[in-house]
């Protein structure tokens, strides 16, 4: 059965300046703010009327039956101190919550006829569009860095991918920017710097997350949701999926994670888009030295917060974790250890009620 | 919350020759049979007055939120000429179905006091036991052979499971065996020759695919389930559950898929506690020489089939289904090789209704 675009789907409206757009792939946002400097993610706009729950943009989409991930209570131990809810995204169909973006990100490359996507990736998110893309019968082009494994990249190729290396990780988004304007090659995560962050239509796969978490606990909103973020791409999606269910008011506050100081800084007064200087090798998926406002925005409009977390303390908490029966990787196991440090530092308590997004188990070696 | 024994299991009992048990870990299977020379496994037995559904040994077991796979209709193209349906059970928390048996076997070896359990695997098992041993707090001892990948006992070993290794597949039973009468030692897998199978609790976890089944598809049973085996635990609980389910008269035809002729012997006129000769390097999980009985049951019993797989063939097909966004492994590409082959040899048809299961994605490199 072919995807269908959704007839409630309107149009496109930028989260920065709120001008509207029509459908279409805006892959460097707004380009109003873009001009202005001030470069910002666009959002999917529906007429009203939809079935309950969240709106999705493309209905019947390319599907490997990603979501509907469990929710784990009662996961003792996790965080010394607090009991923590894990909702376990390593059980999608890749073993990461990139396979929801990628199912209707794919789906919309299907729709508008291109033959093919292109992404830029650190491993998860390339594996995700590899399948899908496959799936689909589309054509996928990763763009890598020369120090992603070799394990990582043979799975790509294995599920018929293109894989392209680079040096550096800029040189990645300046080989994506040139399919810009390609009519046949659909760039679904970000080239612009200041970057946006990636297809707003992927994005809304992630609002499916806060349905499932408000399912699962009977409608009963937890206080905090955890998302380790890079730019922000899950941390938005979970926000957009919490403010269409519970207006915008009602959303839970969102634990942003970071490898180093980037929401942090901001939430002291930095500009969002200034440089910000840091690294990390023990969670290349959530590195980069510039934010997307969405990230910044996700965290203010839910009165939220922002914890940076340390290579180091992470390494040691991910094989505490793994012996522990939780085999998340290190940039999922980041999100437990933003929670002890909110718990020693009075932003959560014992009584907190938490639900921390474990991203992707770390069994693929990544 | 502790983990409670069904109050309704009353025994277990023999799958050949019908004697009652008390409950208790009869790691080698009837007692009775096996003094005969023909060892058989036993089945949980419960009291009348369940809650609908599938019994299930253990209540509130120890869990990652396992189950609840995606059923994905329309996968044009995993078999050329037949519309297939795939039960994707990469889509459990560590990856492959054997999550469902780590959480009931898990759960029986803290119910009954033991420290901890011992199994041999090639892969999937052991990786996905380590993990639920880590999450009960129990030891977990993994035995492999010289010739597993190095990777994979990393995961094993990084999930705190201790493995020991051994040039051939017998010395890791022989070494199983070790722990028959231990009080802190569980074998789980079977050390038994000619094999029983493993646990019947775990096995158990499997009646839960059967229900998924029938529930997805609105409580319309399929014609067929296609199941790759090598001493059918997985083949012996899906039937299991959809008997429980539907009665005996009634279950679907089960396709078992073996590596080279075994079962395929035994409904030729073989005797099923021979030794069959062959080999596989593609399909490792697949492997043995010597049948369960449970396996041949499964296919009796449900009035099936069973077809053997070439290397060769399965290999090149998994090769195809990777590039078509079905990352399986080839023990699972095995499935719709046999389904391919029935289709040509008549046994299907364009029209049969199949339900194939996909027992683990290949993203773990085993
Ligand atoms: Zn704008
Ligand atoms: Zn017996």
């Amino acid at each position: 059965m072919p995807t269908v675009q959704n007839p409630r789907l309107t149009g496109l409206v930028c989260i920065r300046c709120g001008r509207r757009y029509e459908i279409a792939d805006h892959s460097t946002g707004c380009p109003a703010c873009l001009a202005e400097g001030t470069p910002a993610n666009l959002e999917c706009a529906y007429a009203p009327g939809g079935p309950g729950g969240v709106e999705q943009p493309y209905l019947r989409p390319v599907t490997l039956g990603e979501g509907g991930t469990p929710l784990l209570t009662d996961v003792t131990g996790a965080v010394p101190g607090l009991d923590v809810t894990l909702k376990w995204e390593g059980a999608n169909p890749t073993g990461s919550h990139k396979d929801r973006f990628s199912a209707v990100a794919v789906s919309r490359a299907v729709h508008a006829g291109y033959q093919g996507i292109a992404a830029a990736s650190s491993g998860n998110a390339g594996v995700s569009l590899a399948t899908y893309c496959g799936r689909a019968g589309l054509r996928c082009e990763i763009a890598v860095t020369d120090d992603t494994p070799g394990q990582v990249v043979d799975l790509m190729r294995d599920l018929g991918a293109e894989v392209v290396s680079f040096p550096h990780s800029e040189q990645r988004w300046e080989h994506i920017a040139g399919y810009r304007d390609s009519t046949t090659m659909l760039p679904v995560t970000n080239f612009v710097v200041p970057p946006v962050g990636s297809s707003p239509f992927g994005i809304e796969g992630y609002k499916l997350v806060a349905e499932e978490i408000l399912t699962d606990r009977s409608g009963a909103a937890p206080e905090w949701v955890v998302v380790p973020a890079s730019r922000g791409d899950l941390a938005w999606g979970v926000y957009l999926g919490f403010r269409e269910l519970l207006g915008a008011g009602a959303v839970p506050r969102i634990l942003l994670v970071e490898p180093f100081p980037r929401v942090v800084s901001v939430l002291a007064g930095a500009d969002p888009y200034a440089t910000f200087p840091g690294t990390t090798r023990a969670m290349p998926s959530l590195g980069g030295n510039q934010l997307a406002l969405q990230a910044v925005e996700a965290v203010r409009r839910s009165r939220g917060h922002a914890e940076a977390v340390d290579d180091e303390r992470v390494l040691a908490e991910t094989r505490r974790l793994w012996r522990a029966g939780l085999p998340l990787e290190p940039s999922s196991a980041a999100g437990l250890v933003a929670v002890s440090q909110a718990l020693a530092a009075g932003t959560m308590t014992a009584d907190s009620d938490v639900v921390v997004l474990a991203t992707a188990h770390g069994l693929k070696g990544m």
